[in-house]
């Protein structure tokens, strides 16, 4: 509960890449929505700058010690993409930064919405964070030089957790159907599992009506525009979660236009569902980078610690900003506009929406 | 080499649910296709009829002995979907038929072509077909009430077979780009492994363009109908591989349209991708399944077997009827065009192309 909390102390935290430009522009508009709250002494804002490539390689951590104790300072966290070391990178071959925080602070749900009103589409993902294929991440086995496994985890406490969280959800908004999307016939023991407990948990909910699809087959029903609509709350296991999201969000307009929430019980962090694109800081495109995945992040964020009407405004503000004509000169092209212009302009807007 | 086989023996197995009316009505056209053939005993077909759910259930087995024996006196088989046993099912929990024949009969590669001309679309899908997330399919572990294990498993000559596969089509055809879709930023070990191992074997082919791809994002740039067009071969783990196609033939009309290869060094087998609809059997309406899918794994057969001109012949015939106003009655309703309507059509109109 929030409310309570004197002050609620929000983490900024850049990343690498285009993370730090996208993250610091949507801190500034989050400052100026809740402006009286920081006066008032509310809410604390706190910098974390330590996430980079540099300081995660030079520490051999996905995380290091000083910037995950400064993190669990915090309430809640904004964080910038982070870049994930891979084979011929100049990096050693740490974990991902993000999943390392999930796990860590224990964020088990990423909750990522999706919506396209003009073609009926409201969707809202349920991924399961913290266990699945993503457990193990960097501890496969190499059994001999031709033989490689990796593992995928499945808890009843874990899927438990998420799915209750995803019925919650579509109870309080008044969803009729949970789909719960799996690989059951093939993963049979760790699908099979998520899906049978995913079940047990929806007969709490009568009033919901539950079905399961397959991963395969559920990735061309988003495509089909006449039975697309019918979806409305998603529950899946982490790696079908990370897939299917970045397929739904290109209808909103692309990954680019996606925030995600990542929810635990003593932490939560708020980021875009994208990449930090160290291309282009490289090509001197840093500037123009499009911040519109954080900001929706920020209006999660706000929503988040019960600031309802804030994060209201900010939504309203880049439904108009984003379909506008401003909207797409933000394209990451250096004759586009800054990311620092669009969110002068989101701001502008959204004072103006009283 | 099949030219050098006298004769050649074609399998046609039915399978499940809709099985045995779309395969059959594949066999019927294949059979006069080929009908000069079989009269001067260059091909020889079988009917195998055992894999249906009550032998596999009563055998307590994916694939009966006795089925397996008998498919492997053929050199190709025509098959049609299966039911996979689901919790819930009055099944045993036995492994999906499919997932078991290519384990079998050792079926390393999974080919599917998509190809939507007026979009520009021409992509070629091959999916690692014994290994990854399917290895030990129904083999994972519960080590507690708790907590349960899955298994993904690379090896070295797994993933070189299918990247050798790939690169040998992408010259052969001259496509000017394989793509390697993996999650190796998180899976680090198997798919980095086959990631690492695609990119040697690419280094074979200079003309060819490498490049490779996250499986979350490529599932994005499908729908991006800028971007899509760019891509033509693609090189994939079995998960992935079965993820995306799925999404990929709904651009080009749906699961039904589109058949699939699954290639080994002493077999191949030929299949729709799609499932069995038991649904459309008990409700009456198995007559009129749509068959196209199985017709066109029955092109890629007759081309695989060095019938060219006859698979040609079923292509052109297939890409008339199927975007033709009867095509659009084959929905699968009752009021449609039957099975067996359509496959009078197809062989009709393949007939008057000379
Ligand atoms: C960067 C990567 C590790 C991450 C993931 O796979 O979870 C990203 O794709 C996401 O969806 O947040
Ligand atoms: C039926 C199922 C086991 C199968 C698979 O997952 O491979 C199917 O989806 C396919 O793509 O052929």
């Amino acid at each position: 509960d929030y409310a309570a909390l004197k002050p609620i102390v929000i983490g900024i935290c850049g990343g690498d890449g285009i993370g730090p430009v996208i993250t610091h522009e949507s801190a500034r508009v989050l400052k100026h929505l809740l402006a009286d709250e920081v006066k008032s002494g509310k809410i604390v804002f706190k910098d974390i700058d330590g996430l980079t490539i540099e300081n995660r390689a030079k520490a051999g951590k996905a995380i290091p010690d000083d910037v995950l104790a400064e993190l669990k300072t915090c309430h809640v966290i904004l964080k910038g993409p982070t870049t994930t070391p891979r084979a011929g990178d100049p990096w050693p071959n740490i974990e991902s930064a993000n999943v390392a925080m999930r796990k860590e602070l224990d964020l088990f749900a990423n909750v990522r919405p999706v919506k396209v009103p003009a073609q009926g589409i409201d969707w809202t993902f349920f991924r399961e964070n913290t266990e699945g294929s993503y457990t193990l991440g960097s501890n496969g086995v190499n059994v001999s030089d031709d033989l490689a496994f990796d593992f995928t985890v499945t808890t009843t406490q874990g899927t438990e957790r998420i799915a209750r969280l995803a019925y919650e959800f579509a109870r309080k908004n008044k969803k009729n159907r949970v789909s719960i999307i799996t690989k059951a016939n093939v993963i049979k023991t760790t699908d099979g599992k998520f899906l049978r407990l995913c079940q047990e948990i929806g007969k709490d909910y009568p009033e919901i009506t539950t079905d399961d699809w397959y991963i395969d087959i559920t990735t061309a029903k988003l495509i089909d525009e006449k039975r697309r609509r019918d979806f409305k709350v998603f529950v899946l296991p982490n790696l079908y979660g990370d897939i299917i999201t970045d397929e739904a969000a290109e209808f909103q307009g692309g990954v680019g236009t996606a925030g995600s929430a990542n929810i635990g019980k003593c932490y939560a962090m708020f980021e875009a569902i994208h990449g930090s694109a160290p291309r282009m800081i490289s090509e001197g495109r840093g500037p123009y980078a499009d911040p519109c995945s954080m900001l929706r992040a920020t209006v999660m964020l706000l929503s988040h610690i019960g600031y309802q009407k804030q994060a209201d405004k900010l939504e309203r503000a880049l439904d108009i900003c984003m379909f506008d004509e401003k909207r797409l000169t933000v394209t990451g092209r250096a004759d586009g506009a800054t990311c620092a212009a669009f969110g002068d302009y989101v701001l502008e807007t959204a004072e103006k929406l009283s």
